[in-house]
């Protein structure tokens, strides 16, 4: 039997790679006949560039750039050579997570490093470029990437603008004549997970400056100074992209990404599908096994189980979820072509038990559920 | 779709009854063509009563007896009017878990309520008992059961012995003259779930009397008057029966059930599953559901779910288990006919969250069971 396997990354835990590994280790005990079809996944937030270099054999470089807070730092990217395509993660430059506490602040926070990435896939000689947005510690609109391809940023006094969001309070002049110019030839899909525009209650700031470390003084400073910047925008493009589902992604990145280097914002799930090549992989597949660190309502809005089920039910594959813990209104993922899930742990156990078990869990998981299943065939 | 569940209790939480119902329901979700058939099992040991009554829809008696320490207490029974057939719970007189950690003392608890509770279902006209040993807090060779029933048990002076096994060691004779003769036309089943003899380093002194509160040297002081008492037994009836497997069940009740009583010692499942007619509702079955607290390696001896394994895999019907915890070494249950296993909990979290949810976790996990077998079925 044909069984893909496609799972998300496992949050603290696994990769999405080594999850859909645990997976067929455990359906190999059932099904002897077993033909494994291995897909690592990701929704196009943290761990999706590990998932897309997994999925497509890409080649893993390294890349000096300048962290969120402007400290070098090495930072992982992509590339598929034969397909003259980069593979950048926003959150390997501009992370939140290798932040302290104490370092989270939204107003200083620059996306500069991503701008890096990109100048070294056109060194490379990038024709294509897949951004995956998610996992920011920024709120600059993108500022600090236009600044290291070339956009200039001034103040009234003609001085560049220093990082962060707060200062574009301050912008008077933006100027993209030294943009770099093989930006023009690069086609660029941005993977964003989300609807929010770049202003207002649900944007950028508001709903995603807390967790970044923005007060609720500082959430308006930074919603007024990304408003001074698309109105300086607007008139400089000809056109505004504030109110566009996916322009509050990434502290606005999404808005940058697709008013100044024309990218198109995707769900990153479904990038990630079609870049793996899920739907021959899904075409040659009796049964769906993905799985995440959680699954709960909130799965609806573009995680992986969810876009997998989507495309399965589509081809009346039955797909079963593996899940670490299954939360409140999980159930609702039936609607969305999900056949069944089952949690991880094998009794009541904490977080901390489970945490180091998830690939012996997976297996076992796994294996009684292809018990069943095979057992369900006459 | 023809589904039998047939769950023994889970321990704390939930009746074998309630568990089935509680598994019908979920199925009926993922079924609407669903035939539940409902038969609650247990293994011998405490809530068998409970399950044998629910299965059977026998007539819940309630009996004034002497507790395992000679107070009053309420003890339930079964009656089966039509088949005159007694089921008697030894743990409802003679039980442990109503006794405090204090009370606990294996040299002076009697099984006296238990003959108090034959007495009862012999006033009924029972011609057939269903004795179920197990969660008992005695230690007297059965020796209290006896004296309720008209055996007169003397020391040298001619005075009856008190309650408990240590006053054994003063047995000078033993007469069945009295015993009530209504006995002689009783057909007793004992349901026994271990296989250890009367006495010995296996026996039921030295095995079972620390949990009942013996120490080292009074297991010792208790095997010797076991002893002294099979020696007596021995001379009086004609025959030994101090070695045979189950004669050490429940303090040494298997011994006198069977020695002075006639009683065919059966594992408790295979007890409870005739008596609940499991192989008819089995050949109607295309799947059972079986379930129990905890599932491990040690279930092999004698447990409902390989019980209910063992007999479906006879006839090709699968299995899957429910188990609130999968414990080491469970996967050997797949050589006895278990098809799948899966625990109940939907996420980490501790045993005193999963308990109250036990009812609604086995709803969740059984629809979603059936749900995968139905996308099975092509």
């Amino acid at each position: 039997m044909h069984i893909l396997f496609c799972p998300d990354s496992f949050k603290d835990a696994l990769s999405a790679e080594e999850a859909a590994h645990a997976m067929a280790r455990g359906a190999a005990r059932a099904a002897t006949d077993l033909h494994p079809l291995i897909c690592p996944l990701a929704d196009g937030g943290e761990g999706s560039l590990d998932a897309l270099i997994a999925a497509t054999g890409a080649e893993r470089r390294q890349q000096t750039v300048l962290d969120a807070l402007g400290r070098p730092r090495m930072a992982a990217w992509g590339w598929l050579a034969d397909q003259r395509t980069a593979f950048i993660e926003l959150a390997e430059a501009s992370g939140l997570q290798p932040l302290t506490e104490q370092e989270r602040d939204a107003r200083y926070t620059s996306t500069y490093g991503v701008g890096q990435l990109f100048l070294a896939a056109l060194d490379h000689g990038a024709e294509k470029a897949l951004l995956l947005l998610g996992g920011s510690a920024t709120n600059d609109g993108g500022a600090g990437m236009l600044q290291a391809l070339g956009a200039r940023l001034l103040d009234s006094q003609g001085q560049s603008l220093p990082p962060g969001g707060a200062a574009l309070a301050d912008l008077a002049t933006l100027s993209l004549e030294e943009l770099d110019p093989r930006l023009g030839k690069l086609d660029i899909d941005a993977a964003v997970d989300v609807d929010n525009p770049l202003l207002g209650e649900h944007g950028a700031s508001a709903v995603f400056g807390p967790q970044k470390g923005a007060t609720p003084a500082q959430v308006q400073q930074l919603d007024q100074a990304l408003g001074h910047f698309a109105d300086i925008a607007a008139n400089v493009l000809g056109r505004d992209d504030r109110d566009l589902p996916g322009a509050g992604a990434a502290g606005g990145m999404g808005f940058a990404a697709h008013a100044f280097l024309g990218a198109t914002l995707k769900p990153g799930i479904d990038m990630l599908m079609q870049q793996a090549g899920f739907d021959t992989l899904l075409a040659q597949a009796d049964l769906v096994i993905t799985g995440e660190g959680r699954l709960d309502g909130q799965s609806l809005s573009g995680k992986t189980p969810i876009g997998v089920a989507r495309a399965a039910a589509g081809q009346q594959v039955p797909v079963v979820v593996l899940a670490g813990s299954l939360g409140d209104g999980w159930q609702a993922c039936f609607q969305e072509g999900v056949t069944a899930a089952f949690a991880l742990a094998d009794g009541p156990m904490p977080l901390s038990d489970a945490l180091p078990r998830t690939a012996e869990l997976l297996e076992a998981r796994c294996e009684n559920l292809i018990r069943l299943w095979r057992a369900a065939r006459p």
